[in-house]
């Protein structure tokens, strides 16, 4: 399948609405959703920078980001953006999980079996740990929305907790 | 294999023990353990319901609630309830990770590696975000156990860690 | 491929640094990295017994601990620690996450893809809940840290987050 890979930029992920946002005391819990549209069916996302601009309006000192595909055709996962990298882990997708088999989902009309169980393989969610105000993240390590059944819009959450900055 | 998919009913979610509910200040520790014996050898469960029982028991406005299995040889995942979609992915399940190979961990008398290797692919464990009193999930995502060496008593771990509702 | 399994001790695991250690109220978060060096190429090394030593270090009555390779050629996941089904786990994923194909990663001179795959299938970090002051896990649950291309220092992250012990 065609994969859309590390896209020099995705104007959705600028798209976001804060579903809430509480401090009570010296804590924080901060909600957004992104509103995103990929252009193709299959895609791997780097959203690191949307990521740290969201935790910019959380002001979290130490704590966790919770970031969540809320539809179960799409994934979170950590890992490098390397762009031969990104090619193999697609292939990888496509092998273990693949498109156009004669998967029992498809009787309900829909096509995107696959995208279910693409999602089992990078997870949907992921949490990462927020240290001294910033992503507590290795040297190579990238977050990544990995899209499986693009072309229409679908939403990610995005959750804050913690220590808000003094 | 054979498997349970999507029962109307499970009885064992409804026996629970508060295992511990801890306020300081504004702040709720609450957890539970639900005592479960699925009545086939596989099964998935949509244990939605269950959870959210849980949560009007531990009073979160906005926090996180953890599902974990206690053991090994099972899984917690969130995804669709479509009776289709459940055939394909406990089929893809037994084709990754089959029942029946020539395991080593069976020269212990077991005969379950297979349930071991498919808690990886389904993970053990999963973070739901409560947002506004209520579990903050997309439309179609719903809160599955995965039951992979049934047939006997197992533990579900369910932790709520929040603000409370004022 | 050779795997070291389970061994019965792993020196570098000794070897922390605490990051940052906040306390606000009755609350702690607790953040240490660990650097470790494995001898072989793959290996799969039980931590549970460092991951206790932290939460001694933490001093958490309730909450979360949080553990992730900082590395994405390495996984943190829990199961049983029985020697023959950690040779089934190692033949499992590199059956499913092969060395040596044609990965187009390869061509920056890396030879790892088949780990950056690996971490796919074990995840790269976990969540174990803390009760009462101990991590809560059942009886046949361990933590595990999954090496996929060793013999080099990498970074393990553990955050606690919590209750403090009164």
């Amino acid at each position: 399948m065609k994969w859309l890979l590390n896209p020099s930029s995705c104007p959705g992920f600028q798209k976001f609405e804060i579903k809430d946002h509480v401090e009570r005391g010296e804590h924080v819990h901060h909600t957004e959703y992104f509103f995103v549209q990929i252009p193709e069916r299959y895609a791997l996302v780097n959203i690191t920078d949307y990521v740290e601009d969201s935790l910019s309006r959380a002001k979290i000192a130490d704590g966790f980001c919770f970031v969540s595909a809320m539809h179960i055709t799409a994934g979170i996962y950590v890992n490098d953006a390397e762009n031969g990298l990104l090619s193999d882990i697609s292939k990888w997708i496509d092998n273990l999980a693949p498109f156009g088999e004669d998967y029992r989902h498809h009787a309900t009309g829909e096509d995107n079996a696959d995208a279910h169980l693409k999602s089992f393989l990078t997870n949907h969610c992921i949490q990462v740990p927020i240290t001294k105000g910033k992503l507590d993240l290795g040297t190579w390590q990238q977050i990544f929305y990995g899209e499986y059944d693009g072309k229409r819009t679908k939403r990610i959450l995005i959750k804050f907790t913690g220590l808000k900055i003094l």
